[in-house]
């Protein structure tokens, strides 16, 4: 029940099992999920998006985990089950344990709560947070 | 430009300036933004919201740090102004520096991307994600 | 700063004049906001959008102070500027106190942390909330 | 399992059925899918609601199936389910090819992630951008 | 299929079982829904959200169904789907019935439909609206 | 009042600057918007962000114009101020004409209004619509 045809590893066109490779290799893995399975009805943009996320998702000024743990954040907030699911799948390699997964979904909670209690009261920004 | 008044220390009830003193004692800072001078319209609920913000973002299996850049991550998601300028602030505060804010953009970016990419494709989450 | 032309009282075609009168009929003011003034650009558009607000947020099964607080609801969780200051002021002038707003509030700021909380566990529903 | 009886054509009455035989005569169908069955229980919602889609995505000055993307855009970014599979459904019917599809996705994809950066870095609108 | 252990009552801790008591106590059911389940992961948590909802949803300046059907406003437009069904089976609990429910759903539908128009079209806000 | 540094191309980097020239030469233009000159504060940002507008932006299944239009509507339902401005610019000048834009709103608006009806009733998704 996709809106795409999911295309696995052996129908693959060549360019698309350049970057099926990459990400296997990358990640440490033997199999590729059905993200990329579906993004690869467009090989071209198979091959952007994933040159996106190994870029963005390197370690960099911010700690992977962390990293993973903010994408999980966004993808709870946005309701997106699928990234909800992989991403915090991703967080768990990477370290997440239980105790931290439910703090971080306690401040999700929170964070949601008082966006919208600023977004309904309507004050002003303070000059103080102003850069 | 605001919903409800602005209260300021000077005219707020007893009940109100104990739970500013807290905030101004917990952040050690001696000024009060108008999230809260907000909320002061309802004592009860300036007490709740406070509270509450002062043990989920207290140190705990998640830095501090990295709890207020989860909370710039919702902010700019869900395009609370407000919140968005006062976490900002608030994480500079706790050492993020411009890198680890560029960073953490960049990651907040590509989680929207790839939600909405997940979200219109509509693939199946694999079994492997299940826990 | 909009986006199209606010078209005025003064300066509206015949088709749209008729749509603000009726609009400032049915309120019992004598002025037209900017949503309508912005929408006049395209008054077959001007003209459905007025007709349905009119026929959902007419008395029905629901009290109008109770549909006007629900869009106050809606427009904070969505971030609509615009529909917060113009739908509170109408939940006002249909009898909404500072309480009420306040209380207000509190229910969409919960329900927006509890929303990503079951967003982010993924829970099932259970059975019994299945009609 | 949804919230409300999902009414089938035998069992409604003579003011549904009028909307049901427009919706599949319009349409050159001969079902109705589960949305208009679940407006059913309130006739006057679901004759508002169809009246609408029919005026607003008949043919004018944008293309029926250009028309037709931009609902499938705006229902993968509110992440809703239904939205997307139907509207997905109607853009194939009316000539959406698959290259087009994901070409869709990947502008959905990247607005997504440019207002978050936008939204996060709160820049503001050139002068040049006002009208 | 939930991202955390599900914790029945039989499993759960002293500490788990008093809060899980309270919800079944104050709810006049005798049995927990999975919401609760998942946060028992973390009972400080699960003691905190839980208070937040008795505090919040008790009788105040707004009527507890009201409060229910806003609850239930904010859950469909954020899209979850764990909260519009339980939501609804609460609110549907103390009174309300379909027609308040298609009702609601109108004025949600519209209230999304506005939001639009109005982020769209960028109008500002008049200074009638402006407390 | 932005939340990072608007690097003007007089002071930026020879790195930044090869960017900037690039989306003055690909645009035809002799300006660059604050977008970019925010997110200039990480030249390898700005360089993959650009690199990817103007990838997806191009000529391809769809027609410039439609992606513009596309984005606008991305824009409006996530109601980001900035990017509803500059990509309603940018439509106009591919040729967007005030009924266009009238009629694609007409569009958003109907799209976000039945989104939350659909999320809100909960309706299976009908077996026809599923390839």
């Amino acid at each position: 029940m996709a809106l795409v045809k999911i295309i696995e590893y052996a129908e693959a066109s060549p360019e698309v099992k350049v970057v099926y490779d990459d990400i296997m290799k990358t990640r440490g893995v033997e199999w590729i999920n059905n993200f990329w399975k579906a993004l690869a009805n467009d090989p071209k943009q198979l091959a952007r998006v994933w040159a996106q996320v190994k870029q963005v998702m390197a370690p960099g000024a911010l700690d992977p985990l962390v990293k993973e743990m903010i994408y999980v954040a966004v993808s709870a907030t946005n309701g997106c089950e699928y990234c909800t699911f992989s991403h915090t799948a991703g967080a768990r390699k990477k370290g997440m344990t239980d105790a931290m997964f439910m703090e971080l979904m306690a401040v999700v909670g929170l964070a949601n709560e008082t966006n919208r209690l600023a977004n309904g009261l309507r004050m002003p920004v303070d000059a103080q947070f102003i850069p």
